[in-house]
C-alpha cells in the first residue's frame, strides 16, 4: 500500500500508521478531519511529500464531510476545515501547498457536487504525481548501480518519506525492477532510529534484502570492502558558499561521516532528491541547522540512557561539501561535479 | 570512590554498581563470594583492569570468610572457594591473573591469619599498582594537552573500567591535576551506550565538563571547531600487519570513523593504553573481530528499535590503522609515528 492513499470502499484516506512501526506495519483508516489532524501531529505520517498528500486527501475529505444547505454555506465551513488540516503542524510548507492547490480546484468549481468531484480526483493526482517524480529520480539513479551490488543507506529516505517509492530508496527499488537486485545496509540513525525502525520495514516489506548496523560500524562496512555505493537523500542543497564556495547537501546527521569515510574508500556517494530540494536563493553559511531536544539522547523509549542533567548537543543535519558528492540525481537527470547551478536547476 | 576496593569498617569489597548506571550512581558490598561472582556476572563490576582487582580482593575475601579447624582443610576451601571467582566469566584473563597472583601469595603463607593479612594486603597492592600504572599514563597523554581543550572520547575508558583513574579519561583527569582544565565531548557508543551511560556519570561524578553527542554528530562538531583532541582506550594494539604492514589499534566500534575524522580536520588522535595492551605476537590479520548478539540492535533496554527478524551486523570492534594516530601513550612514554616495535616495546 502506499504510504497514503484514498480508499474507495471507506470513502476516506487510508495510510500506514507509523506510529505502530517497527513492531506493526497496520493501515489507519482517517474517516474525519479530526482523525486526519491528529494523525498528522501524533506522526502517523510524515515527511514533507507525503505530507503534501495529506494536505491534498483532507481537503477531498472536507468535502465530503461538510454538510450544508446552499453553496455560501458549504463553501464557509469547507474553508474552515481546509484550514484545520493546513495549520496541523507549523512547519511543513508542503502540506500547506497541498491544501492550497485542492482550495484552488474548489474555488473554480460550480457546485457542491462538483467541489467534492474535482478534489478528490485533484488530490489523487497530487499523490500521483509525487510517485511519478519520485520513480524518475529512482529510474536516473538505478543507472548508477549494478547486479548484485551493495548500497548503504542512512536515516529514511523512502517510500514512507513520500506517497510511494521513495528517493533515495526509489533508486533501489528502480533499480530492482530493471532487473538489478541490490542489497542494502542500513544504519540505525540515531538519536531517532529512522534507519532502524523505518528504512528496515520498508524494504522487508518490498522483499529487499537489507541488515541493520550501529551507526558505528559503516566504517568497518567499507573497510571490509561490504560497500559497493551509498545513497542518502537531502532537506536542503546549497549551490555556493562554505569552503571553496561549492555549496553543500544537508542531510540527516552523519550524513558527513558517511561521505568522509565513502571518499576514504573510493565507494560512489550518491544524493537522490528532487529538483524542489536544490535552494537556489542561499548560501550554506545562511542555512540554519535545528538543534533538537536534550531528551532524544537522555533516554531511549522512555528509558534512561544518560544522567538526566547531562548537557547534550543533539543538531539535526549537517552540511557535506559538495566535491565529496559523486553524483546528485534529480527527477531531470544525473549530475555530477563541479555542480554547475545553471546545468543542475535548468536541466 | 574507587570503582572496586576494599571497606575496612564492613571487612568486605565494596564497589561501585555500574548496572544501576545511568540511574544511580550507588556502592554495592559483596560480603560473600556468591556476591561477588553474582556481580562479575552481571556486570556490577566490568574492565579487564577492574575485574583483575575483582578477583584480586575475591581471593582476600574467601580467606575471611572460609572456616576451618586446621591449616589443611582451610586450604582446600579456600582453594574452591578461589575457583569460584577465577571461573565467573571465562573470557577475562585478568580475573583468573589477579586470583592466582594471590593464590601464590597464600601458598607462601604459613598459617590461617597470615594468609588472611597477607592476601588483603597484596590484593590493596595490586590494585594500587592498576591505579599508579594509571596515573602514569594519565601524565604522559596530559603533556599533549592545553588549558581550555575539547577533548572528544568514544566508549568508555575511565576510571569505572579500571580500579581507579581510567586510560583515556585519566590523561584528561591529569591534565585536571596538572591545573589544565579540559571539556570532554562524549560519543553515546552505539550499541551499547558506554558513552552515554557510563563516561558521562564517571566525568559529571568528578566535575568535569562533559557534552554528550550521537556518534552520528561527531563528524559535525569537528566541522564546527569544537574539538582539539580525540582521545580513545585501546583493547588490543598490534604493531605489524594490514594494509603497508603498519599494524591497528582495535578498540570499540566506531574509533576507525572518528580517526579518519580527525585526519581530515587535522585534530590529533590519541591512543592512551597500557603496554600490556600492545600485542607483540599477532598481525591484524590474526585478531578475530568479535561479533555480537543482533539483539543489541532490534531492541533497547527491552523496547523494539527494529523488525524482531531483520538480519544485523554488529561487530564489536574496528582496527584503526596506525598512520591514523598521531601519538600512542603507554605507562612508558609518548610515542609518535611509525611506531617501531622495538622503541614502543622497550621504552
Amino acid at each position: 500500500m502506499r504510504t497514503i492513499d484514498w480508499d474507495e470502499d471507506l470513502d476516506c484516506i487510508v495510510m500506514v500508521d507509523q506510529t505502530k512501526l517497527p513492531a506493526e506495519y497496520v493501515p489507519y483508516h482517517a474517516t474525519t478531519i479530526s482523525d486526519l489532524v491528529e494523525s498528522i501531529q501524533r506522526l502517523r505520517v510524515r515527511g514533507a511529500p507525503a505530507l503534501g498528500a495529506a494536505g491534498a486527501y483532507g481537503v477531498a475529505l472536507a468535502a465530503r464531510r461538510v454538510e450544508a444547505d446552499d453553496l455560501a454555506d458549504f463553501r464557509e465551513q469547507f474553508a474552515a476545515e481546509a484550514d484545520r488540516v493546513a495549520t496541523a503542524r507549523p512547519t511543513a510548507v508542503n502540506l500547506e501547498r497541498g491544501v492550497e492547490e485542492m482550495l484552488g480546484v474548489a474555488s473554480r468549481a460550480d457546485t457542491i457536487e462538483e467541489i467534492r468531484t474535482q478534489t478528490l480526483v485533484a488530490a489523487k493526482d497530487l499523490a500521483d504525481r509525487d510517485v511519478e517524480r519520485n520513480k524518475r529520480i529512482g529510474a536516473n539513479g538505478a543507472s548508477l548501480l549494478e547486479q548484485g551490488q551493495t548500497v548503504m543507506t542512512h536515516c529514511n529516505a523512502g517510500a514512507l518519506a513520500t506517497v510511494d517509492w521513495g528517493t533515495a530508496l526509489g533508486v533501489i527499488y528502480s533499480a530492482d525492477e530493471a532487473g538489478k537486485t541490490v542489497d542494502v545496509i542500513a544504519n540505525e540513525t540515531r538519536p531517532l532510529n529512522q534507519g532502524s525502525r523505518i528504512t528496515t520495514v520498508e524494504l522487508m516489506e518490498r522483499d529487499v534484502d537489507v541488515t541493520l548496523i550501529p551507526d558505528n560500524a559503516s566504517g568497518r562496512c567499507m573497510q571490509e570492502g561490504r560497500v559497493d555505493a551509498v545513497i542518502v537523500g537531502a532537506d536542503r542543497v546549497v549551490l555556493s558558499g562554505g569552503p571553496n564556495d561549492e555549496g553543500a547537501v544537508f542531510n540527516k546527521i552523519g550524513t558527513y561521516k558517511q561521505a568522509v569515510l565513502a571518499n576514504r574508500h573510493d565507494i560512489p556517494f550518491i544524493v537522490a532528491a528532487p529538483r524542489s530540494t536544490i535552494d537556489e536563493h542561499r548560501t550554506v553559511e545562511e542555512i540554519e541547522i535545528e538543534e533538537r531536544d536534550p531528551d532524544e539522547l537522555r533516554e531511549i523509549y522512555g528509558s534512561p540512557n544518560a544522567p538526566a542533567d547531562v548537557p547534550v548537543y543533539n543538531p539535526a543535519f549537517d552540511p557535506t561539501p559538495m566535491h565529496l558528492v559523486d553524483h546528485l540525481v534529480t527527477e531531470h537527470g544525473v549530475f555530477e561535479p563541479p555542480f554547475d547551478e545553471r546545468t543542475v536547476l535548468q536541466a
